[in-house]
């Protein structure tokens, strides 16, 4: 199954959620421009006199039957995104060529993977091979309101300062292709709520958890500190 | 023997076949940008205090007379292509450097690969001299009533719904070239037929195993959603 | 917390102040574009016959509880900027891959890391999903009459050098995007006015230390020695 | 010696007939872009606990006095040809820089080249002091009525099937430049007249074995059938 | 402190005057692009059976308090230039990772680079940060009557030679930037002096120590030796 | 010293006359860019069990007071050229990094080396830096009449031979920058000659030695081919 959405969207949350609910165990892999198919399946270790091989994430997942999360999967590097082939057709098998083993997927075990459409201006894109071999979801920032009730709970502020920080949310997100890559996610909402519960003033907080961290452009950050001034 | 035809059409379906019929062992090799020789002919492996030498699946084949199927052939680094040469030729051999090793091909020993010539816009291409070793057939989609049994017959879904999902497809193949780098294919239908089969509703099914994994374009995006909504 | 701001404005010494203050240990690591995951985690290292771990600054930091400084955090490498995700998040975690170990962060364990805004022009920039793990403080030049407190203290010159050392800075500054990408730092300026200290002339003093350094290009320096000789 | 020509019109040939005639053992290198001078002189391979030096090819060929014979000589990469510079001038020597041993070369050692004009395009050329080292010798395709006589003898077919087959390759060769890198060779001819004497029919054959091999472009492939629809 | 200024203008010369003036040891290194951190601070070397650390000489100055030249310091890598950060701040340390020690450095130690801005066409440059580490002074080509003198002594020529030599050099420095890198250095003039005082007509050693050396163009080299002619 | 001129002029045969004359032992490095510093200066080889370190041509040169010759020496690596560096100025010191050896040369050490200017399309060029080290002087081919005697000597063919050989010549450097990078060279119609005296007919033994090797531009070959036939 392939996840889209932006970043902080709850793609995260999302397969936490579905592991928990279908009671398995779940293996996350954050990929990066370096993540190495050994990365995944593991490789020879040094342990005092003699190497030793260690099991990578993947090839634990496959083992034992837990569902295995790769985010942000367009990031790896080629040689990692081809260990998944043959584990998402028909024949379920993950080959370890550097021990010289063929390992058979256990019948529990399930691959997600994840990425951001919006990165795709960094040549970043999965290959039509790769993505026919995936059923696909799309997520998007969930609605105003339960966004607002999202950054209230979890960052433990009046449902009022929330539905505030959610309307300056959407605002940036209207400049996401002019200026800005993403607008604010509703982590960086939950982060800003935070600070101003414990006590710092609600422009500050702003500033600290979600303008300055967001942009280093002069006019985009002028833009977006008028509509922390307009709520707050 | 050179298998030409777009992703999920059934070149490896046919190889599959061929191989049943002539009663031969099939092995088959996917790959990708990192496919190197060794991942053809075999490596020394780590095995306890020894390394030991293990036939890559090429090598495996070429000992024992079955067929080898490289499938998207165009993805191999040049060094992977380089090792069939010699085996393509009057000589039928396979030199293992590493191990000073040359094997003469068993006489049942046969050599297919595949590609897709949709993906040539992607700069990979066969060179004149490799194209010269191999014969060629061309494949492509089956026609709509053909695709629509097989797609009824795997997916286990009426005729009626296959001919729709059909429908879908062919005019998602109009878009290749605009906006589009493949059209849905019949694999993909297959997907859609068994969620459909599953209870799932038509147009959610289309969406997670056809639509949504096919493109992030919104224009596009829009087009084929427009297309399932015309049969359903 | 990511602290922003041009070279030597005192993002250093606001660590270094705030390290002092909370009574924690300081760990710096000035960033390069050579600087790999293994300098921040460690390596192994020959010692006699056998070969030794050794913590990096990083892993040292995260075990005991110190504050790890990163300084111009975009130069370094992108697997040294990966290895920091999971300890920035709620795991807290550093796996160290080489070693076969999985550090939980001592719980005083604090990741401050800066960069240089303005030399985004060279092409370096954190991903957005890097940024939406900080908080961010934007740092400037101190204002004129703070920054020449600043020299006269540091320099051990009279206010009155100091003064006209932060006017020939302040004027420097406004060629930042016209043939300069930085003007004078503070750092600088107390260079200058320690030469000055020890004898030396102070247009001199100002060349040695500001203008010379500065630049190579023939206008920029006839506008900056300008400066320098309408203040002494 | 360099042979130049295009694919398949009987460099190889040529060489082992004069092999032959000379009555001189003859080494051939398929030289490509991963052919390097270690893949030319030998390297040193594992044999249980120890390694052993192994001539390569062209070693074999300097010590014994045999033909060694270096095909598509431009594709491999730079060390591999600088290796055969002191053994094409007056010094005859191959220096084994591994080994620290010095050849020098068997008087009956010979050294031939080949390689295709056809792909300078591909920016492969040699460098005018390689060239300087050679004398050269040009090939072209067979007059038709030779190159008929040669598909009916090697494919076993009538001449008047033969001629055909030459009419349609001639024609494939106005298009070099026009769409096809290089026209049909002899080589394919014999292939495609292998299969029509098998019982495939001629159209069918000729797909087979050249039109669909040679391109995937659809407008050339529309004037290669054109051509086979002439004939027959 | 920065030494910068043109190839041969006495950067070098200056360096080992102050060495001998303070009575300090010195250590040069030539700087270029395979320059590595290793080359400067040392490395682990074969002697007989095990492997010894050998001191680079950047290492070697530090622990015993010399004076290092790092000669055309923007030809060596990144790395090079790194190792020296922390030897020019404060805390004037030098890291050996590879070897897990930490140099206090000597209080002697001094480091001086030198670099040619008019090298600087060719995409070399100090970057920001480390030029603020640095004091700089400029050096140019010493006036024509200064010149003339150090020719006349250096090259042991009269000194109504040194002065015609001089002229030629002071035309060629015109060209610089129009069709010249760099003019003819006080390095050049000696070298050309010195030929004709062994008794070589003074337009022959113009041309193989100055004009022949300095430039391949056609025209450049005409209008160079009218510069001689005008002057011989 | 520094000899500049094209392929094939006789520079080689200038040092090996020079090295006579002085009767001093020559070392002939052919300069090619995989050339490194290792290959002039030597390496560990294996020997059994143990690793001894064998001098490079350079090195052996550098310690009994030979002439090194670099043949094309632009051709070589960087790191190539940096190791002559100390040993064309006032130290004449080889370091040997890999073996802690410092060696000064021997007073009878010198270095010549060599390149064609006509290759600087190509974008090799010797550093001014590097220029600056070095007399230089220029080499042209023989005039027409010294040209045919050398051509007539070592070609052994009649004079008359020798001279319309040379025209041939003459006129096709005449193309260089239209189409050839360079002329027929001297060391061409040597071998050209003694083809012709071993009985070939001249208009072939040209196209062998001369015209084929030299262009496979079809208009290119055709003058040239014109120039051979208005001489035989």
């Amino acid at each position: 199954m392939i996840l889209k959405g932006p970043t902080g969207c709850g793609k995260t949350r999302f397969v936490e959620y579905m592991a928990a609910k279908l009671n398995k165990p779940l293996v996350t892999v954050a990929c990066n421009e370096d993540t190495t198919a050994s990365d995944l399946t593991g490789r020879f270790l040094l342990s005092g006199d003699s190497t030793d091989w260690h099991d990578g994430p993947l090839t634990a997942a496959v083992r034992h039957g837990a569902i295995c999360y790769l985010d942000e999967v367009v990031e790896a590097r080629a040689d990692a995104l081809v260990v998944i082939h043959p584990l998402t057709d028909d024949r379920r098998i993950l080959p370890l060529d550097k021990r010289g083993e063929l390992i058979h997927a256990h019948p529990d075990f399930q691959l997600v993977v994840s990425y951001n459409p919006g990165y795709q201006a960094f040549g970043k894109d999965l290959k039509p091979s790769t993505r026919q071999r995936f059923g696909a979801i799309e997520f998007h920032y969930a609605d105003e309101a339960a966004e607002a009730d999202i950054v209230a709970h979890e960052g433990e502020v009046e449902r009022n300062i929330a539905v505030r920080l959610v309307r300056i949310a959407a605002q940036s997100r209207q400049l996401r292709g002019r200026g800005l890559v993403e607008g604010i996610s509703t982590r960086m909402l939950v982060q800003a709520a935070a600070l101003i519960r414990s006590g710092i003033d609600a422009p500050a907080a702003c500033a600290l958890a979600m303008t300055c961290p967001l942009t280093d452009d002069d006019e985009v950050r002028t833009a977006l500190d008028g509509f922390v001034r307009a709520q707050f």
